[in-house]
């Protein structure tokens, strides 16, 4: 895209009370808008970035069977106070509002109750199970403090998706399953290395439940990280007898500030049983159907990333979320700025994503811009180089620089 | 995709208080689950549906150099209060909703208000200018009638594009060219004959507004259609200096019921003044900026195509919409069913989107699905056609049956 045709611009300074950096850095480059605490307009950079986010944990929710659906956000009481989580005292988090003729709705903070009654439509007997159905949909959560930018929201996007299954092996069987394709997720995000599948307390159907936290210093979460397995215990599970039946010695724990960027739950029949989601078994049995859900939040992702990779200059976006792969300056007389618009055009219709920084401006503006936004490789066309026939490329991970020839940055570049 | 992967069934039965067509047909089909009047949840084919009609949208925005965004729901009164829009008297659909902290907030029923405030970061002076951000987002009305399923929601997918331009002349290019847009949209939709560009009422800044209507006898619009001229006039500006104006007759005109499937409005300075969204030309001189507001209903035009195109058999997609373009049968011998399983593969590798019935149901089960669910060719897979090494193929909405080689078959197909 042609930087002209972009509307918004980057900023020196981001609102007065914006307190979090990847908030910050996100509205400093134009990428979002705060519309209130907890509360941020995608721009077209940002709504880029979020799509590509959804579009890997789409994929992975597609490969291990999922049903993308689309539930609504109004929720009547109903199911809620059969589940007993109507109660602001339950859910403190809830958004009441009034139909025109005084009924009381909510705006769904998780969706287990709704879909758990949609699916009585649906689920009669053993044949009709296991089933994935996942959304990504706009969560609303009245949080009292919403202060950590894309990290913690008032109004965000979640996908997240719920099994029924026929037996707890059955269920255990896709928890595994789902955990690969999670870690699999912040890989490809460029988390892999910060993240951990770490053990969180349970309830009723699961000694634990899971929690993916990625270490960072603006985390809210406390956890021990067992590097050599991979693995990390939350604060709130991390005691002698946990530590004992994961066989682990406290001596191989490092302490750790951490941001949940992921959790999976084994809720067996908690949704089920109150909302009488039953089938009918090979045997003619009724039973309860066993449930889990597993929610990532790609808003929130959004956050974590912008958070950790930054420098001073700004956004380093990893290349599989970078709202483009190149940045692409032309500087100079009309034949250099010809000459970009022809490399714009060529590697434009090679399927290269690039922003083109046409902009009459000068170079240290759009250097500094690249660099804000973040985009993993910036070319720049000039004189000087032309009169050599060749091309800058700029890789913003380190800051090193290329003169390159043709042949060499179109091999650089695919 | 197999129908056994599919966790959604048809059902001869829509719920009793569902009285519309549209809603009816879709629950019954498995697209759609009502959640509460206005209020319907996207089952997987009805989430397809919707994203094509979405992505049909989004490819003309993308022409007329729309830039995607994504605002919040979430409102705060500040901006509204300054256009005067805050009122429930003004607005008669707001959701209001607190803040835990007291503060009042609002769902937005639509979203000038907080874009013209935005618009504000970037809109300074004539070289920003135009610029055509637009969105696909979730709308929140507090109707106090609900009852046309999809097509009057309480929450309901909304594209809304919004122009900024320097001059009127530049406004009026751009909504002339948008009109055009709009029509090609019907028309990939398969709406193109029944959708009439209607003159409605203007405001301040333009004589007229226009509003997209296409004919339908559950439509709560009554318009006067000018055959000949491809134009409509809204009942609200059917008058002797309107006619005279457009130089049209009433004998012209034939008067239908229709429903409002997008509209367009010259905003002039409405929002751009009480916001104080200006900026300075080439002369200096500071300027309120010229607005338009372009809307077009994705989950409302669903409904409109699921009420027009159907019969007595049940929906009958048009094929750009369509969940699938092939719905295939497999009857009989495990050969056959070998037979259906290799042809579904083959298919499908060629790109061809097919929900293969692979269920061990009776016949007339699946054709009976294939003819609810409304998918455009039905093809069949038996052991009997299979000795002649033919295939029957059935058009859905003709009715017509062939029986074809397979050469032929993928000829049709292709």
């Amino acid at each position: 895209m042609r930087l002209t045709n972009l509307f918004t611009k980057t900023t020196k300074n981001a609102p007065a009370d914006e307190v979090s950096k990847n908030a910050q850095l996100l509205i400093r480059a134009g990428f979002i808008h705060k519309e209130m605490a907890g509360a941020y307009a995608y721009l077209p950079l940002g709504k880029i970035v979020l799509d590509k986010i959804v579009n890997i944990i789409r994929a992975e929710m597609n490969a291990v069977g999922g049903s993308e659906i689309s539930l609504t956000a109004l929720q009547q009481k109903d199911v809620w106070e059969r589940s007993g989580r109507w109660d602001d005292d339950v859910i403190d988090v809830w958004f009441k509002l009034e139909l025109a003729g005084g009924v009381q709705l909510g705006l769904a903070p998780t969706h287990e109750e709704p879909l758990t009654h949609l699916m009585k439509e649906y689920i009669h007997s053993y044949k009709d199970l296991p089933v994935y159905p996942y959304q990504f949909q706009i969560k609303f959560r009245n949080e009292p403090r919403a202060k950590s930018g894309l990290m913690r929201g008032r109004e965000f996007w979640m996908k997240d998706l719920y099994s029924f299954s026929r037996t707890m092996a059955e269920h255990e069987a896709f928890y595994e399953k789902i955990t690969a394709s999670y870690l699999r997720i912040y890989e490809q995000l460029g988390l892999g290395s910060l993240t951990y599948k770490t053990f969180a307390s349970g309830g009723s159907f699961a000694k634990f439940s899971h929690e993916f936290q990625t270490v960072s210093p603006v985390g809210e979460d406390k956890i021990y990280v067992h590097k050599a397995k991979n693995i990390a215990i939350n604060e709130e599970v991390y005691n002698d007898e946990v530590l004992a039946e994961l066989g682990i010695d406290r001596s191989e724990l490092v302490a750790e500030t951490a941001v949940e960027v992921g959790n999976i739950f084994t809720l067996g029949t908690r949704f089920s049983e109150p909302l009488q989601l039953t089938f009918t078994d090979e045997d003619g049995s009724v039973k309860p159907v066993i449930m889990g859900s597993y929610g990532i939040g790609p808003s929130r992702l959004m956050g974590v990333i912008a958070e950790h990779f930054s420098d001073d200059k700004g956004l380093v976006w990893p290349e599989n979320v970078a709202p483009a792969k190149v940045y692409l300056v032309s500087i100079g007389s009309p034949e250099s700025i010809a000459h970009a618009d022809a490399l714009y055009d060529e590697l434009s219709a090679k399927g290269l994503e690039i922003i083109y920084d046409d902009r009459d401006e000068r170079p240290g503006i759009k250097f500094a811009d690249s660099e804000l936004m973040g985009i993993p490789f910036r070319v720049t066309v000039s004189d000087r180089l032309l009169a050599d026939a060749k091309y800058e490329l700029t890789i913003r991970t380190s800051g090193e620089t290329m003169i390159l020839t043709r042949d060499q940055l179109l091999a650089k570049l695919s």
